[in-house]
């Protein structure tokens, strides 16, 4: 009897070939598309996929649960990656993962397979989440498969197989890159970009319209209100997470809001160069980081910077699913207790900024006559100069044993 | 015989008035303006004070030494506090401090005053810096001298006591927010923009121009060339700091780049509300924030950051001279050796993005051959399986001790 | 009408001459005394201060609330200052903050007095505890106040202004230095320590033994058993926290364990040397320490390492009433959810060492199957070449790109 | 012709047994003992692998290289593993791995053997250095081979193996755990030590006499002088990093010094228990550690500690030759500039303590002056009241915000 395997499936050429030498090699093959947002034709893959020989094929929308469980959380705890990306690949994996391993005991399947490369990080997000989910689940990743890398060394082995075997391949011409898509971002790697100094085309972007010739002429102000800093509201009125991101998707991508390019540092030690757009994700980011330091004390604020570093590199590395992520993960949602208000973003052709921000009570932690020049408010000046001759003990005692400080001139 | 005071000194009101309440005191007083690169009439300002009374008033170029010697290296090491103020007047406190101190070693002046308020930030950086560079000065804050206080307290009896005393006052009338002004940036705050959800009006800005109504409409790209960290070109040009921060100013300023509106921690305990505008700041702060990721070590550049953090901390804190930030001032430049590169940057109304990267050598940590998906260059994709199996070692073991790791759906 | 002032009495020569002094200046005043163990004549003390003009003197036993409220959780957090200081001081004072501020609340007083130095740490503890539980208190710091300092330049001051208002002077001769003693240690400083380079002699020690002459020859074995890192009970049998306390003083006392003798860093800028005793807190700490790295995954190790650092230095610094020290407790509470188990700690004149430790159930993070040299136990050896190769990406680039690593020889 | 294979050769049954396993797969097998300071018969060793088959058998003297440039720098940046572990064996393996590397390049050797297991750290230590020193070097690692490890299934194989190619088998019956050594440390573990709550017999250690029976009665105190954080002096007299470590070792081991007895997290995710003695190193460390918080600016103290935590991390985990060790080793450095001064210690049975230390110069940051209880030394006590009622300001907002703080009771 055939062992089953759960391929994610995306219906695309790589995926398609995998299944084909899957069935080839003997296994049982459910496929498995998890929608996670990205703009596919489901039914027409599922077909392609029942064709070629899969046993079944399962579309799951699981869009509502992404939003909810994973970027939700990661707008909450203000993950970003290496300062700059908003990790909407790596939040998409442990999602999918999950409906693998769901997949896997459902259909009582020993293995789940991808088609993931072997110099990149979702082979390690979708197996460590596999393994963290379903410790005895085996892995089969073909393109770590020295077999399978001696059989297709190129697109072009891959479009040969595909012919043989009657797999219908896509007339859409492809791109000079790779993309992987979903609700949160689009990303782009591979081929041109490659080389990091070869300038992305504008030709490239689909979730974001050209900032210098699509956008509208004027700003739009909006506010997004948070709840323990999770999104709640767009312009006061509440929605679901994934009505909130939705509308930010199409009002932000109009005005070409969210891009980035940048090199990043992958889990498996290379340095690789990718393009982003993530328009929703870019206003709810910085809406929430604007709300953050507004609501959180000067000191809670650093402690949390610091698990939100170490949190945005679990999941950068596939760590969702860890003893450290689930420590983490709680530390930070205890620290937004008090991140309730809202913020006022105002979009502009490429980006957005926060101009306003208030606390949902009145009671907050800024004060507004503590800080003004002109009342008091219950701050003694005076009192600074004790504060900073005690502060300048340290200084000056550096100076009486070692000499003066170095003036650079 | 009266005892010397070195006034920092602005033209302005404030420090008009404080220069004749020294003197009324019975000192006697040398008026130091540091140019930082604010705008302002100097010659007329000096005519000022000596007229109100002052024994000198020296007006100090330290605009060459601002940049080279705080902006410079502020962009070397990648300072921002809480992730989005560029730190521009506290990088220029030092700079302007170490004038003062110089001055009272000149003079043989006992005292330094300025007129910083009490319940901000500035006073703790003057004083810091002063009671480092010359342990056994003293220093005269009359905004936290309860006399002083008594006697001024507000705007109209600073106005009244300078029509007394025949102090010219400025004709121009009064922002109603109060700003500080130098060549890396000008911040506003106080005034109307003490109430965080008032929307900074556009007529604000002075540095920036609109970048929806009065920015070019075309996008510009500038490549930026660092070494070991620091600015050196500009478009292939070798330019001294100085001529490439104005530049820059101007360029970035004509896009309106380079705005924030923030509310941000004091180091005295309170939260305020800034509104900054940092043009070449901000160009030169992403250019090299892209090229640093790109040219370091991921193990390096995470030290590297947390050392960045507590750095940034320091000097927005007023520790720019103390044994902490000489130790790791000297760690961030160390991290910088292989900062060496060029980055393209592309100016856009209202913001800027880096969108093409090159290593001054050929032989840089990013290596295209390594990354690509087409051919090998030395890794060997089956050791990822390794890779990852060891890594959920920890993963399964908290499974089989703890059981499974909770997924929320 | 006189106004209220609490005083945080000890029966000293200090705080009574501060009693008098006080009434002198036509407060009045009641008495506290907090009882958190250490050795005193209570009774005595209070008519002492009933004597001299004390409306109330109030004794408070506050041990157990000490022991179970901030002992405890100081060695579930695994408190350690600069490595070595257990924080038996530190402890103690929010502790006596509470009590100082309930009698505030009771007895209508505006003020709260105390007789700690001006140069140390305690005022800042008390003093920061104080405002954040009634921030509308305010503070009487005679060793701050300059008229107080002029009029008692010294202990022989004191005397002669006891001696004078009839304040009996203790016989006993005043130790060469002076001592701060609660149930979790005694420290000593000031007076002949203040030489870092002069050796302590024995005969300063209180509540532990010669380890070298009085102390069993033989060593001894007690478990102590800990929930959620809580020690729960001694050699199997269940006790409340402030009876494990005091046997394991009583014991480990006798063996003379838990001395330390070192130069700390105060938060006021200073250096000082502290030789400080702490019998049971130390057996407890490296019981927890043992029982920690064995029950926690590697990464939450790491995390909570982190934040243990950082809460050691609020509570040190008198921020045990914080906003980041509410959060940090919080978070490091909820690291120790898996520290369950049983520890066998060796006691041995001088030290102890954990020998031995079993989780509380047998499926614990431990896997003596997994880490066995004789069995695989699920781990596949040759997983590990992977594992290495993948690792060695980054050091090899490194290699490539800037040359070989530097061999010192 | 044969490939060349360096062989770490320990003499021991298993490298025996890996030298003929190599030799009949056709590998020319040279033979490398690094002599770190363990205790063994070189020649005897030398005799038997040529004996065996070896080409060669080179015996290397790296003591002196291994005390001076791995040991010291170790004792200067504090380097301890997880609070305890003086990483006596992590610090030997790059030592013996540049010895390894050196040999294969003189001998054009391919190869790399060592008997590792696959479970353990110095497999990743070995190879990550090889790798980094000599990034093309091959390693041939017998444990991880699946061949291998069919064929010797435990030590009764390897005896059997032994027989039948006449390999001597050490009479010495083999101990009940396994035991690295070298100048600094010996480490046990395995055998019945797996066992965590085993505790471990007297008989084991082989460095230090038994504290409770053989150590002098009497205390010993010595001083030890270090210079930029290095240990130059024992009790006044210059003497080697080799002597000094040498005449350590003696007598804090005849004392019984620095026993632990720990479980530890392995870089592979596994959780392993291990039995040290490091008696020199221990009174080193104790020496240093005392010496720099006396010499040390605090927050100078608190990112250096930062960083040592991760370089301890670096070197335990095998990537002492790496980027991040590189650099942050620099760092450190960098930090004890002013780690200049003497420490006496007590030498006691069983642990050491420090009990005096004076700086090297008169004018170091510890200032008897400032913090004596007797005179002001330059210190206002009256500013800390501003010190603390500002830094109170944070506190005492909170509770305005969000209520009071939480006491528990």
């Amino acid at each position: 009897m055939a062992e089953k395997v759960i391929l994610a499936y995306s219906g695309g050429l790589d995926t398609s070939c995998i299944l084909k030498w899957l069935l080839e090699k003997g296994y049982e093959v459910i496929c498995l598309m998890a929608d996670v947002g990205q703009k596919e034709d489901f039914e027409a893959a599922k077909q392609k996929a029942l064709k070629i020989g899969a046993k079944e094929c399962v579309v799951k929308d699981v869009k509502d649960d992404f939003v909810r469980n994973y970027i939700w959380p990661g707008i909450q705890m203000g993950l970003i990656y290496e300062e700059r990306y908003l990790l909407g690949t790596s939040l998409a994996r442990p999602c999918i993962s999950v409906a693998l391993v769901e997949a896997a005991r459902k259909y009582q399947a020993k293995y789940i397979a991808h088609g993931a490369t072997g110099k990149g990080n979702d082979q390690v997000r979708f197996e460590l989440c596999a393994y963290a989910l379903m410790p005895e689940i085996k892995i089969i990743a073909p393109w770590r498969d020295d077999e399978f890398c001696q059989q297709f060394q190129g697109r072009l082995d891959l479009i040969e197989y595909a012919k043989l075997h009657n797999i219908p391949v896509t007339a859409k011409p492809s791109t000079p890159w790779s993309t992987d898509a979903n609700i949160l971002h689009i990303s782009y790697e591979s081929g041109v970009l490659e080389d990091p100094n070869h300038i992305a085309p504008e030709s490239l972007y689909e979730m974001t319209k050209d900032p210098l010739t699509q956008a509208p002429k004027e700003s739009m102000r909006i506010t997004i209100t948070f709840e323990k800093g999770l999104p709640v509201k767009l312009n006061e009125k509440a929605q679901s997470p994934l009505e909130i991101l939705e509308i930010l998707n199409y009002v932000a991508g109009s005005y070409g809001i969210g891009r980035i390019d940048i090199v990043e540092n992958r889990y498996v030690g290379l340095k690789s160069r990718g393009v982003y757009e993530t328009p929703g994700g870019t206003v709810l980011f910085k809406a929430h980081q604007d709300l953050e330091v507004f609501c959180l004390d000067r000191e809670v604020l650093r402690c949390k910077q610091y698990l939100r570093d170490r949190m945005a590199d679990y999941v950068y590395n596939g760590f969702w699913f860890s003893p450290e992520a689930n420590y983490v993960r709680q530390c930070l949602e205890l620290s937004q207790a008090n991140v309730n208000g809202q913020v006022t973003m105002e979009l502009r052709p490429g980006y957005c900024i926060a101009v306003a921000r208030q606390a949902a009570t009145a009671n907050a932690l800024y004060n507004q006559e503590l800080v003004s020049m002109d009342v008091h408010g219950g701050y003694v000046p005076r009192d600074a100069s004790g504060f900073i001759a005690i502060n300048s003990v340290r200084l000056r005692e550096h100076v009486r044993a070692f000499g003066a400080y170095e003036v650079k001139k």
